[in-house]
């Protein structure tokens, strides 16, 4: 891996959070599913908007939280993903800038807002997400910046993209990309909605063009259309170089090849708001995996849990604390 | 009190908080004084947030705070202050809207942007503001709604209005609809830079215009420009109506006639941000004085160490927890 100037570049939706607290009722009264993500349209946004509470705002998007996670843990990173030139999408660059990330998609000057991510969060801790893809929807395969793709160990892809047509044909190019350089690549299934409505596209993928896949326990079993996680495992062993399985309080789980790790989550006094652990996780994974870890898979997963503890114990889906002070002594 | 929809009305700056953890290095090379406000131009906010950390973005404002403190305590609030018809302007008056606020000023079609504070929270927990005033310029006595300020017991005021010269016109309007309607006007002194700056004029307000009067220490040291608590503790005495006095950890002292009370701060876990702390005493008390505790002045200055508690205990100016659940087991 010679000439890598960044350990990741991620490609998604360049979104804004807008982070409220909510009571079950208002998750029932709108209709949404908890703990999922829905598309919505821009009138649909306003008036959602204007029945949630008070919220606060922050940069978001689930490859561009990875990326900002990997940062925090003092990797190099860099993001390809589309604002417009408005309020928050200066917003966004301004974090990307903040933490170091190469971020060089130039924002839009016309068209639909930033994206913004409606986000509630109920007493369980538990996130429902909302989101206007506004800008978003202009990112296509021109915007791919090969030269950076070329230039980072792995490229990661939120399955999202898989949502818009332009953005998809952005993934395969990126994906086609970074394998002509060596590089590898690696997907984020995202939302277990979304590998419904993609699933054949994603088991073909997952097949073809990725190595190293992160699920959730939700998305796996939609993926595979199976019952229980251990069916899940089974399919998913040997379809792709390396499998990445989150199961919340339960750790993860690791596959490669014949090799097998049970890895358990972080403790957490108290949880507070679960948006962005499974970005965190990759995070942490992808940072010690391009850091001299590759061949060590049960130290990457152990720091994914560390990153993702860190994320929900607090507000908002960005670190809070460094994460490189939080791995400092397990990272010599 | 009579014909009083509102218990409060706050009458100041309409502010996004741009909030961001920072090192003391960042404070000094920016040679800025710790726990205070400066008045920035836009380039100079531009300069400054381009060397910030990753931040969040939330609704603030010194007397908007309050407002939105007393609405979650369950009082009735209005608030008069100037946003631009922006992004930002649109996220203000969402979390007005929010918390069932009265905000009846119309955002401005021109001119700059709506306000922001960059706020850089040190690891002592202590916030250093940095303020682009934007659209608050704007504020004038047109926008003081006469009908909304005589329907509320209290006038509330922040001490940075006086920083503009219509903003202070606003200011006296506003104090003389009040008292015409015989209701009461009160001012918090918001930060010694600025009681330094208007000393005069503050201590005629405080004698002519002023029923109840916020300050903390370094404020009333500052206006009466002598070096002990208890020397400022002598001046204020009699000065105005009623003085509630806040000294961080070592509790509040409330004055008015012969009347003194010494209350202690609540206990905190641990401080994470001191944002709005004195903000949330101004709500915590009023809430009280305006809702049956008129008469008992040691228990208004309880509800202040309670609001104040629950927002230092946390990052942002405004509660994360509902006041009235805090509040519930001694409001009976």
């Amino acid at each position: 891996m010679s000439d890598t100037r960044f350990d990741v570049i991620g490609i998604g939706n360049a979104i804004v959070d807008v982070l409220s607290h909510a009571d079950d009722a208002f998750i029932e009264r709108h209709a949404m599913t908890k703990g999922t993500m829905a598309l919505i349209d821009a009138d649909t946004a306003d008036r959602l908007y204007a029945d949630m509470g008070s919220a606060i705002e922050c940069s978001g998007g689930s490859a561009a939280n990875t990326i900002a996670g990997l940062a925090s843990m003092g990797g190099q990173g860099a993001f390809i993903g589309k604002v417009k030139d408005d309020q928050l999408g200066g917003v966004f660059r301004h974090d990307m800038d903040a933490i170091g990330v190469h971020f060089p998609t130039a924002p839009a000057a016309q068209g639909p807002a930033t994206a913004r991510c409606l986000i509630s969060v109920t007493p369980d801790a538990e996130r429902t997400m909302n989101t206007f893809l506004g800008a978003c929807v202009e990112l296509g395969p021109a915007e791919v910046d090969a030269q950076a793709i070329q230039a980072a160990k792995v490229t990661y892809l939120e399955g999202y993209l898989w949502d818009k047509d332009e953005a998809k044909e952005a993934f395969i190019a990126a994906s086609q990309a970074a394998h002509e350089a060596g590089r590898e690549v690696s997907l984020s299934l995202s939302d277990p909605f979304c590998v419904d409505r993609h699933r054949e596209s994603f088991l073909e993928l997952v097949e073809h063009h990725v190595d190293i896949l992160f699920a959730n326990e939700d998305e796996i079993l939609s993926l595979y259309k199976v019952e229980t996680f251990d069916e899940a495992l089974q399919n998913v062993r040997g379809h792709c170089k390396i499998a990445a399985l989150t199961r919340s309080a339960k750790g993860s789980v690791v596959l490669s090849g014949d090799e097998v790790h049970v890895v358990d989550a972080e403790n957490v006094d108290k949880v507070i708001d679960t948006t962005g652990a499974g970005d965190a996780y990759a995070a942490g994974f992808l940072f010690g995996y391009t850091n001299g870890h590759a061949q060590d898979l049960a130290h990457c997963a152990r720091l994914g849990s560390i990153a993702a503890a860190e994320i929900i114990s607090h507000f908002g889906a960005r670190p809070e604390t460094p994460l490189n002070e939080l791995v400092a002594d397990i990272f010599g």
